[in-house]
């Protein structure tokens, strides 16, 4: 690889299209932060909004911010701007509960709709929590749904006709590598199979196309590349084929067809609204909402492309500079999320000491380092600089 | 009744022990607020923590805040400040979720550490959210599970050696009236069924004794008398004696006994932890925690009182300058929760006009007219100048 410069990269920078982004960020000063995969930064518009929603919606308005201020709309304003970033149409996305409820009613609603089969298929380094809550379904259906762990390179031919779901996290959280959605959902789709993509390590960072794919569920998290703040609200897509087919497991008074009727009775509304439960989080939705206004006008394909290039030049630079740290990660962009992995026996020594010099990233146990590369607030000069600390690190 | 004047209602506000409290709210100027019963008044505190949870501790620490603000330890910090005015002891209350899905959360652990017999019993006028979530769980379980809805007068005698499960709300979100929870406990535990009590309409406004009363497990919304803000985090109380017993349904990696291992295995934490599931939803907990402080140092039972006086006053009021107004919740304080309710026929029409004249309350179909009683911040001439309103509309 040739030799990278400073002068290189603040090119690079000065013809990114995304370099007025940064800008819409409150980052804290002299930090480096590469852990938008794990916490996205502050965008401007949400520390705005908060105070808005706090101090003039609720605080003013009281009980009328409800009809006033949208309160009820907004699980469902909030997905659809979410939507155009996966793949989805408008009124297929909401935004309700964590991730984990949501892959809940995901995994629920599949079993309704789908195939009458009952095993579903994961792999084995699939996100902890999902496996979590996929394991909790099995246990508690008493024998009449199975998990079936696979690895990686045994989905595709473990996709026989007893599979009733694909459950999968479309990047993993901890290598980076990306699956083929396309391939992998038009599999499932050939042996009958529901498939559930949780979005989590890959949305607001990747190009996503849902419908594209012919995916039938998926559900993220709002806080990593959305930038929707600590915990806060996550989504729920349902392909619009499905919505009216669910009677939901967690049914609650906000997908009743007329809930302010207070109907003792359940009758679910029509769409993606179904899928909310209990009263939506006003200011979580708000503050994920405002956060959404980065992407306003935003080419995901160029995301994608950044992404790559950020992971290029890390991936570049470690190879050159710091020989001691092997990747672990897909090499080829397109086999990634924005995120790089390397490993080193040390590693939680080195990612310590990193981060006490304001590179920000994470260590993920055994020996796991891993660097975010959020496309809309870093630059390539932050990827430069992080490697020069590691490199400075090392060579004590 | 003796005739009510204005000079005694503001005696009566002036030797009120909760006069100062008003202060610790940010009421809107001209507004006589009495829907604290649907969404609490926006505290003090709550907009300062708002302000430093969303631009300090995510905006600066960002990723680290998860450590250095005690982000993860949140929910049951907060969960132990409830646990003081709901009668459970430390570590029996976390905040997590909304209503609906820790009352799924509650009912799927019940089932689990209560007698091997498949029905709930529930009470036909329960909070329809409630009735769905019940209603939701007994369809998925094929069979197994039943409801059953029985009139109010006939709980007890429904409470057979069938009842797996007594789910109740503690006060009736329209009628106003309060169970006898020391009661109705006493006799689930006699007939050997497990009690889950929703305090959405009690908790806040009255004292609720859940150990005294042997409860074993119940849940409420923390945005009503709570005052954590429209939506916000739910809570839940499971006694100590079932926490380890239960396996969650809705398993996620906060309930995990080392989260940050990542491991591929469900291993549940000891405690009331182990009812978390996905990420805390950070800014929701922390408006929680700051509205909570105005109950610092509170003692329930006064808090209990005033709710009694303010309605006793009310419905005086009303009687003696309102006869169109039929009473529809209980006359006698200790059968209410901090709630008056009437019925009149153009119910929806004169509430509309309440509403314009700067009194907020509100209109429950077909044709119920709530008043909230916020003992913390709603004081004796509150009730006076709202009953005065509603004289006025009713001559024109």
């Amino acid at each position: 690889m040739k030799k990278i410069t400073l002068e290189k990269v603040r090119e690079m920078d000065r013809i990114d299209p995304f370099r007025g982004k940064r800008e819409e960020f409150l980052l804290p000063e002299g930090i480096i932060y590469l852990d938008g995969n794990s916490l996205g930064a502050l965008p401007k518009a949400v520390r705005l909004r908060i105070r808005d929603v706090t101090e003039n919606e609720w605080g003013q308005s009281l009980i009328a911010g409800w009809d006033k201020h949208g309160w009820v709309a907004l699980p469902g304003k909030v997905g659809d701007k979410i939507a155009r970033l996966i793949g989805a149409k408008q009124g297929e996305v909401v935004v309700t509960e964590s991730t984990s409820i949501n892959l809940f009613k995901a995994v629920t609603a599949a079993l309704q709709v789908g195939p009458k089969r009952g095993t579903i298929l994961t792999e084995k380094g699939n996100f902890p929590a999902d496996l979590y809550v996929l394991d909790a379904i099995a246990r508690e259906s008493g024998g009449k749904v199975k998990i079936k762990r696979v690895r990686r390179e045994d989905l595709i031919a473990s996709l026989t006709d007893e599979i009733a779901i694909l459950c999968l996290t479309h990047a993993n959280y901890k290598t980076s590598v990306r699956h083929d959605m396309a391939a992998l959902t038009r599999r499932a789709r050939e042996a009958g199979a529901m498939t559930i993509w949780d979005l989590s390590h890959s949305a607001g960072a990747l190009p996503v196309d849902l419908n594209g794919c012919g995916a039938d569920f998926a559900i993220g998290c709002g806080y990593k590349f959305l930038n929707g703040g600590p915990g806060g609200s996550g989504y729920i897509f349902v392909a619009a084929r499905h919505q009216n087919k669910i009677l939901p497991a967690l049914a609650g008074w906000m997908g009743h067809v007329r809930p302010f009727d207070f109907s003792s009775d359940y009758q679910p509304v029509s769409g993606i609204a179904r899928q909310l439960t209990g009263t939506p989080f006003v200011i979580g939705a708000a503050a994920l909402d405002a956060a959404l206004e980065v992407f306003d006008g935003v080419d995901m394909e160029a995301v994608g492309e950044k992404a790559g290039k950020l992971g290029d030049l890390f991936i570049g630079l470690v190879e050159a500079e710091c020989p001691e740290m092997k990747l672990a990660c897909p090499r080829e962009a397109t086999g990634r999320t924005s995120q790089v992995t390397f490993t080193y026996p040390e590693a939680q020594k080195i990612m310590a000491e990193v981060v006490k010099r304001g590179v920000v990233a994470d260590f993920r146990p055994p020996d796991v380092m891993r660097f975010g590369l959020a496309p809309l607030y870093n630059s390539y000069e932050d990827v430069y600089r992080a490697v020069l600390t590691l490199k400075e690190i090392f060579k004590q």
